[in-house]
Formats: structure tokens, C-alpha cells, sequence
């Protein structure tokens, strides 16, 4: 009843599409200050956070490497030798918290989805992880439906916005500044981030 | 245990920030099956349709005008007579289930919120409308979330993308075209959208 959440995770130069209004460092600090966010929600959730990361960084998680940045062959390197259930959870997800992730893991199907914006795929969970894998990018949300479909799996999808929201774009931030509960949203309006509203758009702007 | 479920519809020139892929004529076309789909998703859930329109329109719905184009004037001049709950749903949430509405309608709370994209606000229920009133436009979440503590009522937000996902932008029309299975996504089918993949990044093309 505490199935591991792997978290895929890159320290190095993250986030870029945020880089009109955040430096390189202050991205990584971003991406680490969302994956802290992730894990307490996880954790709050009964689930132990283990990092798959695209290089070794300084932390005191459980961490796996991944094997020439390819995050789907490592991911189904690691799904096969799994014993118990298992949920991968994306990264910048600052809005999870412990009721989204318990939807998704008290699923009475084989397995359950929570779809990203754009057609990407944000968590997944899978009861028996030996008759998964995975097949990130592009529409991976229909992808992951049709490996299911195929390996004769039910899936739930799960209907949240808190786990649809991953963190991409400037836009996103506004998302964060008004449901954000934890560090991330700190660190944001500590770095002088705050909404905005013109012509009854809602973006964010940073007082430096 | 039948709340009506109050709809603002515009039926003439609506949803202008799709003008670069769709003429105005087949706006009001989409606007119209958006509604439908809405409306399908709001009687499964056992509540009753009522159309606020900013100006009268053929259809068979039970029609309330907007006076002076103005909607929070006019919904506030509903509310204080209402005699039961009552549910306020946008007509652009063509992603709407009965499930994602029932679980906006059986709060234990004394009303529901579900946040649309960018601080909106998309769907509202209120156990006692008397003591509600609505403020829309700009980050009417946060007010409307202010308005209910000002009166002293207690606040469920419910965490979904079904309702989350209102259609503005050329890029929510993919989000249509991946969750959708209502009317809506078979008149873009018809007009010849499809997903499109460029870049890992998912978007919508229209073949003419």
C-alpha cells in the first residue's frame, strides 16, 4: 500500500520555454522547488517518491539514472522488474496534491491516466506494471489509451485539472499564482511574480 | 433534486478568437453544438437548462434575455429569487460530462467552483442562491471565491479538466478533438480538423 512514484526529472538547463522571463539558474532552482511540490503530494498520498533523472544531482532521494537521456527505454527498463503497483508523475505538476493523487491510485481499473494539456500524458498508474510501457511525447495520452487497449488493460481516466496543469509556458505561471498552495508558488512571488489582467486576460507580470 | 443549470449563451458573433480558423457563420454554428453538448451533460446529470441569452434566438430552450448585454446584472437578478439550488455553467465547455457535473452537484459544501483556464471561472453551484451573487469577467475566480467568504459560505473547488477546459483559442480546439465524444468534436471533424504534431508540440490542422 506505498507503491513507488517515479518521477522523471531533469536538473540541467530545464523549462526552457520559460526562458523569457526566468535566467538558466533560476529555472533549475524553479524545476527544483516544482519537483519538491510533486514529492510532498506524493508522499502525502502514501507513495514513495524515486527520481529518474537525465544526470546524477545533489539530493537524498532514491534517484535512477537515465541511460543516454532516452526517458522511455529507461522507463521500460524499470517497469518489467516491478513487483507492486507503480506511479509515474510528472515533474512540474506544482498543483498535485494529495487528493488528485489519491483518485488516481484508488482507481478500481487496471490502471488509470491523467491526461496533460496538449494530448500529453501527466501521471500514470498501472496495477501490474509488467503488462505496461510507456511511449512519451507527441499525443501520448492517445498512445498510452491504445498500449492499454492492446495489452487488454481498463484504464480510468482520471478527471483532474490539478494533474492537467504541468508548468510550461509563461501562461502557465498565472495558473500556479492563483491554485498554487506550496513552494512553488513561493518562489515565485519571491522572485516578484504577480497576476496581471489586461483586456480581461489573465497572464503575470515580474517586478525586478 | 432537478436545480436548473443556468447557461449564458451568445448566439451572434460568439468566440471571435477562433476567427482565424473559423468564418463567423460556422462560430455561431460550433458555439450552437458546444451548447448542445453542454446542455446533454447537464440534463444526464438531472438538472434543467435554462438559456441567459444576450438576444433571442431559435431554439426550444427555456430563454432568459440579458439586459443591456449585461450578464452579471442579469444573473444577479436571477439569483435572488431563486426558490432552490441552482447550477451557472458556461456553454463553452464542451468536455463536460454528467460525471464532472455531479460531483460539482453533490458537494457537501454550501456551494462549488470549478476554475476554468486563466483565473475564470466556468461552473458554479450554490445550495442557497439568495446569498450568492456573481462578479464574472477578468480573475472571477478569486472574486467569486472572496464573495463566498464575505457571505459566509463554505467553498468546494472542484478539481476537474473536464470542466476546466473552456474553448477560446485555436489551441483548445485539440483539447476538443482528443477528450471530446459529443456533438462538438464531430462538427470539427466535419469541417475537416485533425491533430497535427510538430515539434513534440500538439496543435490542430484544417484540411479545406
Amino acid at each position: 500500500m506505498c507503491p513507488p512514484a517515479l518521477i522523471p526529472f531533469k536538473p540541467r538547463n530545464p523549462k526552457t520555454r520559460l526562458s523569457a522571463v526566468l535566467s538558466q539558474e533560476e529555472r533549475e532552482q524553479f524545476a527544483r522547488v516544482m519537483l519538491e511540490d510533486v514529492k510532498a503530494a506524493a508522499k502525502d498520498a502514501m507513495c514513495s517518491p524515486v527520481l529518474v533523472c537525465s544526470e546524477l544531482f545533489d539530493s537524498e532521494d532514491v534517484q535512477v539514472t537515465i541511460l543516454d537521456t532516452d526517458l522511455n527505454g529507461t522507463l521500460n527498463a524499470i517497469l518489467p522488474q516491478s513487483v507492486t503497483d507503480c506511479l509515474i508523475i510528472m515533474a512540474d505538476l506544482p498543483l498535485a496534491d494529495a487528493g488528485s493523487i489519491r483518485r488516481v491510485i484508488s482507481t478500481k481499473k487496471d490502471m488509470a491516466i491523467v491526461p496533460g494539456r496538449g494530448g500529453g500524458t501527466n501521471v500514470i498508474y498501472v496495477r501490474e506494471p509488467t503488462k505496461f510501457h510507456v511511449d512519451y511525447y507527441g499525443t501520448s495520452f492517445l498512445k498510452h489509451m491504445k498500449i492499454a487497449e492492446e495489452a487488454g488493460l481498463s484504464v480510468d481516466v482520471i478527471d483532474s485539472f490539478r494533474l492537467h496543469t504541468d508548468i510550461d509556458e509563461v501562461e502557465d505561471l498565472a495558473e500556479l499564482l492563483i491554485h498554487g498552495t506550496g513552494k512553488s508558488r513561493e518562489y515565485l512571488e519571491g522572485l516578484g511574480f504577480s497576476l496581471s489582467v489586461e483586456k480581461g486576460r489573465v497572464g503575470v507580470v515580474r517586478k525586478r
